[in-house]
Parts: C-alpha cells; sequence; structure tokens
C-alpha cells in the first residue's frame, strides 16, 4: 500500500511502536525550536537531564514573545535562553530578529524533517514539506537530548485543493475556508495533507499560512507536498541543497478527503470568539472596525506585507482606526525598508511593531473597549486581545488593509485592479541577529546567566523501596490544572520560577496548602474522578513535586496530566475500589510499603493508613516505559540513563 | 533698560502683574499641548469649564505616552482625546505620529509665542525661540480656555557658548556640561537664555535637545535666539512665514553668565541616578553594557537618527546588548525608510520601536537586573527604566550607537572619520495624522467617546454662606500628597477616574477613611505643618473634594499643593494658633459659620467645634486671586465666569 506524506516522514523518523491508527509511536527528532515564554522552562528541563549538547540535527531558541519587556523579567530571561543556547549547541535568533516559525521556514526548515517546537504553532512548518508538531517544553528537552518524541499514529486527512484563488483572496481564506467544513474539533487525531492541482498555485509562504492554522482545527499537524515550488523558495533563501521532493504515493490511503475549490473561494472572516465561526466578508461588509492588527506567524510573510504596502500606498489610515503593522522576520522588514514599502506603510499613518508575536498574544495593542478589531492572527478567543468586550475578527491580510483605509469591514475585491506579486528570486540573507553555539570543547567557558526570577528546576530522585507522607490535601472531582497551578496576568511572568509559582498551588482549593505540603515535608494528594483535566501546563506536575508531593491517588486522571505526573517522578496511582477516597482522611499518615518491588512487577500497588490502620488496593496509571520512567525519577533521569 | 529674549516674550504676553523677579505675573497663552498621560485629565478640566472652543491661537493633542496599551484603558483614552479635541477646536496627532516636543517643532512651534504644556519637557520649544513652559493639567485647560498662566517672574541666567564642537562631540553633552555646571537645582527661578558665537553652529534640532533638558536643570525655561538658522529650520519645514527674529538686547542685564566653550567638549555621560552626575564617556571606557536606547523627546530628530544610521552601517550590534531605536515623529520615520538609513539600522540588528516616548517612561524595554544601559533620554532616576537595579547612563546617540557595537562604554572619538551630516533643505511634509478639530459651527455633531475608565470630574460649586462638616481625619506633620493620593503602577491607568482613586485616597494614613468620608457627606481634614508636601499632581486635591471634603485645616502648607487645594475650590485654612490643633478631635462637628462674608472682607476665618463648644481663629490660605476663585468655586468656574 502506498503512503501519504506524513506517513512516509514518520516512517522514516519512527523509533519505536507500529504505525497503525491511535497506537503510540516514538519518532526521532530532526529539529527543535522554543520561544521564550516556554523556552525557559525547556532549557531548565534540557539542562537537568546532564546532556552536555542537543543531539538534534539543528535546535533553535527563538525571542519573539515577551518583547514589550515591562519588568526585569523578560531581558533577564532573553539573557538566560542566549547563554544556555550558546554552551549546549542551539542556535539563538536573538529579539528583534523575528517571529519563530516564520524565521524557521525561511532559515532552517527542510522538506522530510521532523520538528518539535514548545509552540502550538509549530505546525507552521508543514508549508515547506516538513512533519512539525507543538509539543510540551519536556517533550522539547527530551529531543534535544536525544530522546524519542511519542505521538499516538494519526489518522490521515486529504485536503484536495482544485483550481486557483482569484485576485484578492488570499491563504488566509483557504484554511477559514477548512475551519468553516472541519470545525475547530475537526482534525483531532489526524494529520492534514494538502494535495491537489491547486497546490502548486500556492507560494511556500501561503502554504505555512495554511497549515500554521491547522493548529485551530485541533489537528496533529498539516503538511504539504514538496515540489519545484518549495525548490524555489529554498535556492531563494540560498538553502537550494535542502530540498528533497516529497509526493504521496498514488495509491496513498487518507481516512477522510475534503475538496476545496480554491477558484470557488471569497474573501471571509473568522467572527467572534472563534476561528471557525466563518462567514463572507461581504456579509459583513459596512460594519464600522476599530482597529486592524496585520503579522503574527500567520500572516507576515515578504508577500504578505508587499501586499498589504501595496493596498496603503498613497492612502491614509481611517481616522477612526488604528493599523498595526509587524513583519515577521528582520529579513522581510529589511527587505521592506530597502524596496519603499515600509515607506509607504509609514506614510499612510500605520504603526509599525517590532517584528514579534506582539498583540497576536495580547502583547500589547489591546484595542478600546467593545472595539471591533480585525486581525490576520490565528485564534480570537474572547478576552485574548487584552479587552474582555472585544470583538476580534480573523482575516486576510488583504481584507485588514482595504478595512484600514475605509474605516468599515471591507471586501477587498472592491479595490478594483489587482497588482499580482511575487516571491523574489532572491530573499535578503543576512543572519547576524542568529548566533551560532559555541564549539563543544569550549561549552565550559560559558557562563549560564540566571537573573532572579530564574530558578532552578525541581527534579525527583529515584523511587524508594518505600514511600510514606501524610495525606497533605483531600480533593473532590474534577480538579482542573488550574486549581492545581493557577495561570493569569499575575502568575504568568514567573513561569521560570517554581518556588514563587509554589505560593499559589492549589490556592483556589486551600490557601494554607503551599505552607502546610512544605511543612509536612511533602506528602501525598487525594483526590476524585477526572483528576487535572484541562490545560495541559507541565506546571501542575512540577510544582507539587517542587512541594514535595510523591503520588496522587485519585479515582481517575485526566490522560495527559497522569503523564506529566509520570514525567516528572511523581506517582499517579487510583482506587482500585472507588469507595476507599471515602476511607481517607486529609493529614492521615499514608504508606506505600513496597512500591518499588511492586511496580517492578506491575501495576499493583497496595497503599495503607497507618493513622486508621486500614489498607488498600491501588493501580498505577503507568505505562510499562512509564513504570521505567518513575523508577528513576522521570522522564529527565530516563533519558539521561539511555543517553549514558 | 534692554531685555532679554525672555523678558521681550513676557513683555509681549504680559496680562497682570509685574515683571519684578519673583512677583506674580499673568501671561497670554498663544499655543497648549497636552500628552496623553496628563491630557484626559486636562481634556475633562477643560470640559467642566464650558468653553465651547479654544481660545488659543493653537492647540494640539498628541498621543506618545501610552502607546504599548497593554489594556483597553489607554485606547479607550485616545479615543476620549480624539473626540474631544475635535469637538472643541484642538488638533489630534495620532498615534504613531510620534513625540509631542518633536512633533510640535517640526509643525507647530513659532519663535516669539507662548506654549504651555502637560509635560514638563515642554521647554524644548525653546529651541526654536519660543517661550515654553510645563505646566498642570488644570493650568492648561484654562489657558485653552483664554485664561493666564501664571508664574513668579523668573530671573535670567545666561550661557554663553564659545567656539564649535568637535567631530563626534554633540547637543546633548552640551546639556549634560551645563548640568555638571549647574546642577539639577541650579535652575530653579530662572530662565536660561543660550547666547554667543556658538549658537549659530547649532542647528534648531540641537538646540532643542539642550532647551528639553533645562528640565532637568529645575529652570523654568529655556530659550535660544530666534535666528537665521531657525528661519532655515522653517523653511525646511514649509513655514517661513512663521518666522521672526528674535535676539536679546545688546545692553539686556543677567543675574548670572555661564560660559561653556564648545570646543573644549567631549562627550560625556550623566551616571546614574541623576542628570547632573556628569563624567566623561572616556573615562567609563570599557565598561562592559547590556542595553542602549536611542530615542526621546531630547534625541530623536533627523539629524539624531541619521548620525546614528551611519555609525550602524555595514555593522552588528554587539551579541550582548540590545539597541532600541525610536524616531521622534512619522517624518523622521519616514525619511529615513526612504533614504535607506532605516535599512542600515534594521539590518545592524536595531530593535525599532514606534515613534513614541516608549523606554523613556518605563514603557517597555526594562533591562536585565543590575543592566548597564546607555539611554540618550533626559532622566536616569533610580527605577525609572522599570528594573530597580538598573544602572542609567544618560549618552548622546553617537555615544550609544558606538557603545551599542563594540559592547562596552565607548568615546564616538575612537570611531575614526566623522562624516558631517546637514538638515535637508526640505523636510517630507504630511501631515496626515494629525487631525484638524471640526468647524466651530458643526461641534454639536461630534460626539466625545468615553470609555468605562473616563468619569467625570469632580467640580465645586459656589461657596455658601456657613460651611459645615465632621473633622472626617485628623493627620499630623507632613502629610504628603502621595499620603493623599498614592501613585504607581496599580493606580496610574486610571488617571482619568477619579471615582476609581478615591478608593486610595489617604489609604496610607487611614484605609477606612474613602467609606467614612463618603458616609459622612464629606468634611473637613485636620492636619499639621507642611500639609501636601512633596509632588504637585492635582489628584491631591481632586480625589478629596470627590469625597466631599469642603476644607483642610492646617498648622501650614507646601505652597503648591494650597494653591491645588484653592483651583479645586476646597478651602485651605491655617490656625492662627498652633495650640488649637490640639482641641480639634477626628470626628468632632465643625462649622465655618460666616466663612463667606468673612472671605469677601479678607483672609479671618471662625471656626466653631460644636462638638466642644469652641471657638478658634483661622487665616485663609489665599491671595485675592484665589479668594475670588474659591468663592465661585475653584479656578474653573472662575475662568469661566470671567469668560462671559
Amino acid at each position: 500500500m502506498g503512503k501519504t506524506i506524513a506517513q512516509k516522514i514518520i516512517a522514516a523518523h519512527l523509533v519505536s511502536g507500529e504505525m497503525t491508527v491511535g497506537s503510540d509511536v516514538g519518532l526521532r527528532i530532526d529539529q527543535t525550536l522554543t520561544q521564550d515564554a516556554t523556552g525557559t522552562m525547556a532549557y531548565l528541563e534540557f539542562e537537568a537531564m546532564g546532556v552536555p549538547r542537543v543531539k538534534t540535527e539543528k535546535s533553535v531558541a527563538y525571542i519573539d514573545h515577551n518583547t514589550l519587556q515591562s519588568g526585569f523579567e523578560n531581558a533577564d530571561d532573553h539573557r538566560y535562553i542566549q547563554t544556555v543556547a550558546r554552551k549546549h549547541g542551539i542556535y539563538f535568533s536573538r529579539p528583534g530578529n523575528g517571529i519563530c516559525h516564520q524565521l524557521h521556514l525561511e532559515r532552517f526548515g527542510a522538506p522530510g524533517k521532523t520538528l518539535i517546537g514548545s509552540d502550538s504553532h509549530t505546525p507552521t512548518g508543514g508549508g515547506i514539506g516538513m512533519l512539525a508538531f507543538g509539543a510540551g517544553g519536556m517533550d522539547v528537552a527530551v529531543a534535544m537530548g536525544g530522546g524519542e518524541y511519542h505521538i499516538n499514529m494519526p489518522s490521515m486527512t486529504k485536503v484536495e485543493l482544485l483550481g486557483q484563488l482569484s485576485p484578492w483572496v488570499s491563504a488566509k481564506d483557504v484554511i477559514l475556508a477548512v475551519l468553516r467544513t472541519m470545525s475547530v474539533k475537526g482534525g483531532v487525531g489526524k494529520i492534514i495533507e494538502y494535495a491537489g492541482e491547486g497546490v502548486k498555485t500556492l507560494t511556500v509562504p501561503e502554504r505555512a499560512t495554511i497549515t500554521n492554522m491547522g493548529a485551530e482545527l485541533g489537528a496533529t499537524t498539516s503538511v504539504f507536498p514538496s515540489d519545484e515550488i518549495t525548490r524555489q523558495f529554498l535556492k531563494a533563501q540560498g538553502r537550494e541543497d535542502q530540498w528533497v521532493e516529497l509526493q504521496s504515493d498514488p495509491d496513498a490511503e487518507y481516512d477522510e478527503v475534503i475538496t476545496i475549490d480554491l477558484s470557488a473561494l471569497e474573501p471571509l472572516a473568522a467572527c467572534p470568539h472563534s476561528p471557525d465561526a466563518v462567514k463572507p466578508v461581504a456579509e459583513l461588509s459596512g460594519m464600522k472596525i476599530d482597529q486592524c492588527c496585520i503579522g503574527s506567524c500567520t500572516n507576515s510573510s515578504y508577500l504578505d506585507m508587499m501586499r498589504v504596502a501595496a493596498i496603503l500606498k498613497g492612502r491614509t489610515v481611517h481616522p477612526e482606526v488604528s493599523l498595526t503593522i509587524g513583519c515577521g522576520s528582520k529579513q522581510v522588514y529589511q527587505m521592506l525598508a530597502q524596496n519603499g514599502a515600509l515607506a509607504d506603510m509609514i506614510s499612510a499613518g500605520a504603526r509599525i511593531l517590532e517584528c514579534a508575536c506582539g498583540p497576536c498574544i495580547g502583547m500589547g495593542q489591546s484595542p478600546n473597549s467593545a472595539g471591533v478589531s480585525l486581525r490576520t492572527f490565528n485564534r480570537n478567543f474572547e478576552g485574548r486581545s487584552g479587552t474582555a468586550d472585544a470583538q476580534v475578527y480573523l482575516v486576510s491580510p488583504e481584507t485588514a488593509a482595504a478595512s484600514a483605509i475605509a474605516g468599515v469591514f471591507t471586501d477587498p475585491r472592491t479595490l478594483g485592479d489587482y497588482v499580482k506579486i511575487d516571491l523574489p528570486e532572491q530573499f535578503l540573507i543576512n543572519d547576524n541577529l542568529i548566533l551560532p553555539p559555541i564549539e563543544e570543547p569550549l561549552m565550559e567557558t560559558v557562563d549560564v546567566v540566571r537573573g532572579p526570577n530564574i530558578k532552578p528546576l525541581p527534579i525527583a530522585g529515584p523511587l524508594s523501596d518505600s514511600v510514606t507522607g501524610k495525606a497533605v490535601l483531600k480533593v473532590g472531582d474534577n480538579i482542573t490544572t488550574d486549581h492545581i497551578m493557577p495561570a493569569g496576568a499575575k502568575i504568568l511572568p514567573y513561569r521560570s520560577n517554581v518556588p514563587y509559582l509554589s505560593q499559589f498551588c492549589f490556592a483556589v482549593c486551600d490557601k494554607e496548602f503551599p505552607e502546610r505540603c512544605k511543612a509536612e515535608g511533602g506528602g501525598m494528594v487525594i483526590a476524585g474522578h477526572n483528576y487535572g483535566q484541562g490545560s495541559s501546563r507541565e506546571h501542575a506536575a512540577l510544582v507539587p513535586l517542587y512541594l514535595g508531593v510523591k503520588a496522587v491517588i485519585a479515582k481517575s486522571y485526566a490522560r495527559i496530566h497522569a503523564a506529566n505526573l509520570a514525567n516528572t517522578g511523581i506517582l499517579p496511582l487510583q482506587f482500585a475500589d472507588e469507595g476507599d477516597y471515602d476511607r481517607i482522611s486529609q493529614m492521615d499518615s499514608l504508606s506505600l510499603p513496597d512500591i518499588k518491588s511492586e511496580l517492578l512487577s506491575g501495576n499493583d500497588v497496595t497503599l495503607t493508613d497507618e493513622t486508621t490502620g486500614q489498607s488498600f488496593k491501588l493501580k498505577a496509571v503507568l505505562t510499562p516505559r512509564q513504570r521505567d520512567m518513575v523508577l528513576v525519577g522521570g522522564l529527565l533521569n530516563y533519558t539521561k540513563g539511555e543517553n549514558k
């Protein structure tokens, strides 16, 4: 049987598991990327593994999220990432150089390679024929250390593109059309492959806009073929040697096929507050708007910006609209500064922001109260703009620019003559903001700089023969990771500071928990059903570990959180008889007298409540691989051991 | 006797008072400016006066401070200012257009005119031969309404400039040399006039750098002659018709003369944490640095930026330095984008920020912990950068750019060949981001937009025949305006929201004061010596007024706060016998039974404590003009009455 593009790349990188849909596969990872908001924790984890130098072909640390620097924390974090990268073999992209996904496409991405990044829009790399996944910081750390990246083998969806886009209709409208068809849950467990004659009409940056927002479909990732157009793009980036052709086999089988006729598409907009609430711009035409924001990893390429500049040239942004523009990279920015396009944008009254994520992640440019904001970004969740009652619409750069001039929602097709803009034959290449790592023999000469906000990562030791401790907390059903480790503006700047974060651990449930847990030297948490539901944040395991939590005993678990507990070396245990939950009281003295020997032979575990004298049967919620992890104190130690 | 430049402008604008040093003079104001951080309150005050249209020759509202927009408040404030300006005859400079002082110099400033602005660096206008003062929001509101601006007649200081600057030495080094000579207190009560042959060697933007930092001398203002160079600048801005010559008379008398030999100057730096802690850059040479920030109202002209671009061209910012550049205006920015200089900056790795105040006012770009930051700004107070332990040095753009490349403090003279850059014969003029006000007959068609953070201004009514109320608060000596109305990051975004601010009124002294004062329907405050010392913020009077405070009875007052109380219509009263302070208890019922008739005949006031039955003699701390103000409910009502 023939293979899809994704199946070919997976097969070429398969280290463990079988390629049947739904089963766990371990992949070799060629490249990694991080951004600064998730990067500090990923590098603290990498350091904890004790691997001197990354084992990937290329790992890159980008700075693009926390660029406003409203306090010392951001600059300190940048400096930490810069020095830790230099020491351990990671390329460092300086602040001002641009957005990770745009930059990675320009300078590092290559067809047929695997990439994981600690950012959910890493699938942007699919535009150049990579298999690129968004992942947690520890996954990236492990991959840098040479470990496998585990996913459940996805099913395959083909999106067949017919015809070609009409003037003023763009790649953003393609992915909005896919979102309208599939919905924000439609991609779960799937890899989306683009195929058909229409593919040949789309440049690499346009393809990347489409794969970028595959994240909004919930897809595992999205990928385009690597073809002559891919080769041209790489050639224009001075990297033609990294091109390989990549197509699905003629007899490849897909689990699902969706057809989109590019010729029939019109400009679209995702309405508040979901990327799949899609309507034609023509239907919204005339609605008064307050703000337009152009840029983000979705739409900040040279092509996007040149199209915007052509619309703005000789015009003025409507007096009641604030238009912001942020280029995706220094390459794009400098080219626009040299060819006059940037001057046209400035002349029109656009507010030019630094090359960074900016307003897409709520870093500034919050709209006015109840403001209507048209954004070329990928998410329009309620409140994400920083203004709780803002109405955010996701649109193409062409729609945003046309509307910014008019002051109302405007279908760009009403602008008239369309001047086609082509990719340049040669991009301006100057990698002076990408700092290579130091040569391995000199790594000891690099001091990693840690500001006061960067604290060591908590890390478990090998599992003891027995584990004892009090039931330091007893909670009910449906505890979320937001209960365990709250987020929010007050706490987020401290993502690299687990001791600081620990003050807020379980504070929603019990304000005295952090102090009590520390005073007891840690202990065990007793919980009801669905423990750890919600966001996948790894801090919900790391912070309890820091406070000394050794085990959680719950009626049932949310899947990802149970895995996170195992990753950090906390035991995820489950009552064999749910009724036993009622037989344990908070602050009882508990014991797992034979835990190590029990885990060595399986998942059956015995718990003794020394306060009441009762014993209970438990199950460890662990795969064999995870059992091995927990025995050595978590995924980092496990990977460290494997690498010895 | 001949006149100085300032005396000539004052004489031409004198409405009341005599021009003897130290006596109160009332001046007619030709132009006003506001920025957005102080502007909302100034326009609320202007609205409260009920004057339909500004009576100045030109009033301009700029947006340059709160441009990061990390919440809805900033964009709402911008929108309020835009609509209130449009309605009442004020020009509006849109966000992105640049920094008020740079823009005002380019497009509106004119020799011989008076200007007040609600920003302490308004004296920048002295570079073009204006008499330009920083002032409070209410002063600006009153001036817009056609009222006088009152100052104590300053003494006159002449700074005689000899010779001309050597290559790589710049205007910033001149004002740093003046600061070294005079200190940050040396200018108090003085107007600084620049004279001598050296004046002819300095362009208008260079002169403006010097007058800008006159604010750091504590001077009332600073001014340069208007000469052929001024005419050339105005011509290049398409405004030659606004030029008039302005020189001091040959026999003008100065109270003080200081001589600076420009030829002998070298690059200088103001060391942490004061603008007058000046050292030669050569002495600091080699010190490792972390950040350079170029821009602000002090150093963001075309000339500054072109010199920086010439240094950066073909080089790369040192890997351990973050270099930010913000142009002063859209004019400068667009010219750099057209002539290739901006591309050179981007290529070198500079982080280009929006045209705005930016890091100078702590709006982003906080350095790393204990970071050494070289800034072309005007203030290096401890903590102002947003990083408490940062070490900020004030330097010229040339020093900042040279150091950014080298990674260490660098004397730009070590760069070698100096390419002289001249002002262009014609600037690029495009005022499309300056919105003119609506024509007066149409003003009713404009709705002023008020976001939820913009609340009406409290305003007193005419004084009653008698005033009664409880002693709602009794405090001791040396109460500061920070006690009365705290500032800080938590409270500052609410400057246009007096009801919100009122929750924090006197909270440092007594957390229950706001609730108690409201519950009692207001009352009187009893205080010791030096009441209201510290910052001049008008909120320390407006917020108590909002809570119903009718009078303050103190042993003595700080001068500015007593005036602020009178301005808002709160009675500033003083014990005739200090010992009476001890005879009044908090929550006593107090009465001023004949206050109105007493004030009509002088400053003697009788207080009755109805709780104890005692009576006390007080003095009103009011000039005759202020008595008239208080009788009608404060300065705004007073000005309103005068305009009828």
